[in-house]
């Protein structure tokens, strides 16, 4: 049970295609799909940077979480993707050491992986998503 | 000249602790350091993750770019890094494509990267640091 790397960057805008078209045309970066996630009522366009990937998420339904972040703090990174093994295993020892939990089990994210958020209230104030390949 | 991946994404925090404390204890993520970066005026506490870092940015100097961005917004993900070959080719590159840049020429970052930033202008409002390995 370890963490073994960023997964992927999450951005949060209410438009992707100005850092769409910028990620697009930048030399190394790859163009890997778009996706719904209907649970977090969120488009998803997914670009591979060689080591990890940025996600750039509008939101697709009103009162979705980007959609409340956004009115609240405009444009900008929403949450980092910590990839690991064991998922189920990090949330266990994560409340034993007394952390909050948004997801108190692994839930379905994009791309198939299984997620988990840490709650802000335990990391600062930051939000951190813990992934498992599927 | 090409991006090759995230070299760090970089957290802007009023205090390090809460969130240095947790990274700390995580399985699989190794302190790597602290350091004073004077022209950014930052103190940044350095994770490696296995792959990618996260920096934990602290303002030592009123006004600096992180004492004014959590006043803003708050305590947020600050930028993300995209670690590249060839920084001068691709900041030639940006400029070429009509991107607004920040720094014109390489200038010194933490671990004696050398590094640049886009221009939030022509990035959707998002900060992005380019950054090349000594």
């Amino acid at each position: 049970m370890k963490i073994i790397g960023i997964d992927h960057v999450a951005i949060a805008l209410s438009d992707l295609q100005e850092l769409g078209d910028l990620l697009r045309e930048l030399p190394g970066i790859e163009a890997l799909g778009t996706e719904i996630v209907e649970d977090q009522g969120v488009k998803t366009d997914i670009f591979g940077t060689g080591r990890g990937k940025i996600e750039l998420l509008a939101s697709v339904a009103e009162d979705s979480p980007v959609d409340k972040y956004l009115r609240k703090k405009g444009p900008g990174i929403h949450h980092i993707a910590l990839l690991v093994e064991d998922l189920e295993g990090m949330l266990i020892y994560c409340r034993e050491k007394g952390l909050r939990l948004i997801d108190e089990e692994p839930r379905r994210g994009a791309g198939g992986n299984r997620i988990a958020f840490l709650h802000p209230k335990s990391t600062g104030g930051i939000l951190i998503e813990l992934c498992e390949k599927p």
